[in-house]
């Protein structure tokens, strides 16, 4: 069998495990040939690629980054370019390619296998919206990072008294807040599934001072928003690909804590830390296992479908139904993290 | 309502995470009462106990150990105590116990449930081995600090040519062992679940030598022992708690294997290192929410039961079901994993 | 004998280390007293304190933040304030007062030992830009902050072909920039002591892009500034302590770098992770030893003083000549560095 | 000119930092050809070989280990190969040699020097023993591993009710032993400068208990030894290269300590992990200037000498001087840890 490998969208810890893991499966034990594409799908549309043998993949399981690199595309670019795709493929002579990337790879991802590519998709994204799969490996490394970040910014706070906002990585969905929030005993978490209102923040972290503490932590989403009315508020506007432009709610949330509780705030962005570096062994597990699976599934024929976690199995599920819906955080969890607005 | 809570067992990190969540959830949303048993089952069966309020849970999230201590009680010590036990929480007008423990806690728990008292328990092994809850908390911290030193030790083992046999915890059942070993690339990898065959490893180790590699990394659980006439092995004996003592497995494979490949092969024995200290944020997580999922069922009466986790969500289980057998290492995990003899 | 102990200024990792260290030796070696003041020179000024004994420093070695809180004073109030200070420390019999803090706590410091009151001094900040010690204790624990910070996005810059200009702290000293800098293989160094000229930061990073590679990271401390006449840069005047407001340096380069290069170019911010949490082993070393050497000065009578380090020896040196200059970055690390520009 | 590097004996965070540093200051500033000598001296004395370029070292900053990898040779090999080193310098047309290693490296650096080649030596070892520099990289990696083991295994011993005998690297010196121990708050520290007497650290541990606390952590090096008569101990031989063999010291220790106390006491050996890995930001900056400055002192001709660091400066010592004797733990450090035996 012959497979092509790419790596598409933003970085995210775990992506060399899974490229590691697909030509361990696929070359040592079904002596296949696998090829990894430069870029993304740029790799696949202009055929820019190299081969991937056991060599080429030493030493790279606990490495951030990917091999391969990764590029962003336009939607139009690839829909135009499914025909060159397809050229491609048959050139090389692939029985499978193996995507592994975030919403908008799957989406391309099933562009492809409707235009007849057989293909096997890996989920990735740190920020855990993929609903078909339980986790996606690169989140529990986003958590980690951000708690570790919280665990040092709390005694700070504490010592001199102030209110910290710290910004963590999620445009649609508050799982890093939460997670990390929930992990670093954070005393107000704001998500972007519920617009804020700031009367109700300012209340939060009002009563902690009132009750006598010094300090408090806030997290938040990048994508939080107030509810509107609620307070002014600067969108970040979007960018060439149609994503949502960084809008600056910590600083803009420290602005207008500060003014309403006469405390100092202050804004800490943790940014791209989030989304690099070497993976936990939580995300190089599942990574290793994702790889090996979409290997099998190739083997087995199972194109147009899509690595899964649910539970402790590695399942596939339709690629169709793996981009329907963002998986946002569901009520309940609001109750149990006791923190969330 | 009146609540006690005890730890028992082994170090496990994300204890005090559990303790916190209880007294949060109980204390501040239900506005119950909450007080903690000192030193495990001892503290019951004496009566030793402190209130604990919100003041006394401050800052613990993130702590490794147990505020209330710990100690290991044997069986027939609990067996006749159930008498007592039920006299005590009578006297204190408990109307709920949630002991935090492993197997053996569980065991205990489900006998003084059938005695009458009215228990929630929570599940903690870093071992991973109860079979009704997909994942316990400790776990990940476990496999994360192995990880760590093995990441570590990988670099030495291959810059000085060496084989390094790392002994990991676990018992009874390889999962430790299993996901450090993954995670960290490990070139063979030994669980108690397969009785290892000595030939077999040294063939493996072997084989990457004469394939000009200068180095082997071997994982092996503390439980493992060699197939019946595989290897000369000196076991450790029983101690007074019906454990099994520590073999030493991994300095017994190193002196077999220098003397069997004549390469230097060095043992490593993690030890307690895996067990303490600050737990992952996914630990914190996990024992946060079998806290507050534990005040809620005793709210709700569903007593005899213990919380565990399915896929994404927090279930309860009946405790007598949470006893009945390991949960091993399943065929197909050694498969993903490529690496288990 | 009767110490009295406050912590001063901007939190430092090591700070409860001192403490901790100077309360070890002191009551339980010399068998002396000790109270710590709230709130650094607040505490002081208004007689605001509590006993400090074994007991209230235990479990504090590895914890950020201080117990005692700090807060930031203007100099003016202090100036005022010297017979105010006399009297409590007459009242309270305090036979020594040892004040924790950096620049401003040691000119502080300095007036009240010039009016009297017997002070030893130790110095703390994480800045390192303290003239007459080889190392201040936080310094070491920021530095490495922000080297796991740069090992991070260095492999997300290089997968995702991106110019990162990551922001460390020192507002006047390039410290922190140079040693993380040259820890994580930064391709450009930009610190305050040297003003930058925009078009060699270009070339820098220019030349790279041309050589074929697909990345860089610039690291930049928060107190550079441009050569005059090189790039419009907007400054971020000061606050009510006098001191210079946060400019944003990184993200202007961000902007500039990416409009002349046209590579994407983003700014991280650091921010306060450097200065919070549990300090390095090196920092816990050198605030134990200051702490105790400080007591040590305390019972010879060496008041007026400050604890140093001068190779691997404590030492003290003058309170006056500790403020007199700022411990800039000599040439010839630049030149070691072989990226500062 | 043309230089020839090569790392030899034990493991050491940092030795990669030295290669890249002597390669990208030869090579990139004064265009040098660096040549890269195999597995320490045995690639000398056999002329096994290969270029360094600055491809070669590109992203080894971080990385543990060696790419050159390092072997032990016995002291009688190199003294019967200096004739053979001199004719491989020669034929190679090696104008300086720089050798990176321990006490026994630098001791073979001056046979060679005294043979007439020109070497200018780099000092390794984590035991941090070399008399005339104040520092050597990989000590302060070693101490950091080691720390953070004492931080997990301080809460396990804790909640647990236990002494924990806890066994760091230092065959001849205690300086891991006393910076570990100092940076976690050990209660007590047993270094090999000072032959211990257990009844006295049986003292120490059993006041801990008589006070009411519940736990002790003992930190002993590796090399420790009781003062003769003080109690059996079975020591481990040497081996062929005539290094003293593991005697298990910690092993000992909590056997007559459980005995003496009637306390469960368990010994805990850090091993290998503290070699091995990433070498933290301090280390990485000393292996760095190191590396540059040995350069420098290539090409101002400055053989016979070793790289060392006073104070804040990197200087040049004597090879001779540098093997003088050992550097031990000086008096006057035992008081300040107030924990060393």
């Amino acid at each position: 069998m012959r497979i092509g490998v790419l790596t598409s969208g933003g970085d995210c810890p775990g992506l060399n495990a899974v490229i590691r893991s697909v030509v361990h499966r696929a070359v040592a034990d079904h002596g296949d040939e696998v090829i990894g594409f430069h870029d993304g799908w740029r790799g696949l549309l202009e055929g820019d690629h190299r081969p991937l043998d056991l060599d080429a993949v030493a030493g790279i399981l606990a490495a951030g980054g990917t091999i391969l690199g990764s590029s962003r595309v336009r939607p139009e670019q690839l829909r135009d370019g499914v025909e060159r795709a397809r050229e491609h493929v048959a050139a090389l002579g692939l029985d499978a390619v193996i995507p592994i990337g975030g919403e908008g790879t799957l989406k391309a991802a099933r562009l492809l296998s409707d235009g007849g590519i057989p293909i096997v998709g890996v989920p990735k994204t740190i920020d855990n919206d993929i609903a078909v799969t339980d986790v996606t490996f690169g989140f529990d490394t986003a958590v980690g990072v951000a708690t570790e970040a919280l665990d040092r910014l709390k005694t700070t706070a504490e010592s001199h008294q102030r209110v910290l906002i710290v910004e963590v990585m999620g445009r649609h969905t508050g799982w890093i807040a939460l997670h990390s929030g929930m992990a670093a005993g954070a005393h107000a978490i704001v998500v972007p599934e519920r617009p804020f209102d700031i009367d109700e923040l300012t209340a939060v972290v009002g009563k902690r001072f009132e009750a006598g503490k010094r300090f408090a932590i806030v997290v938040v989403a990048e994508g939080a928003k107030p509810r509107e009315g609620s307070m002014a508020f600067e969108t970040g506007g979007t960018d060439v690909y149609g994503h949502e432009r960084f809008a600056g709610v910590a600083r803009q949330l420290a602005v207008e804590l500060e003014r309403r509780l006469g405390k100092e705030a202050r804004p800490v962005i943790l940014g791209h830390v989030q989304r690099g570096g070497t993976p936990t062994a939580y995300d190089r597990v599942l990574a290793t296992r994702f790889g090996w699976h979409a290997v099998e599934a190739a083997h087995r024929g199972d194109f147009g479908m899509m690595t899964a976690l649910r539970g402790t199995e590695i399942t596939l599920v339709p690629l169709a139904e793996a981009v329907e819906s963002l998986k946002t955080v569901p009520e309940d969890r609001y109750g149990e993290a006791d923190a969330v607005l």
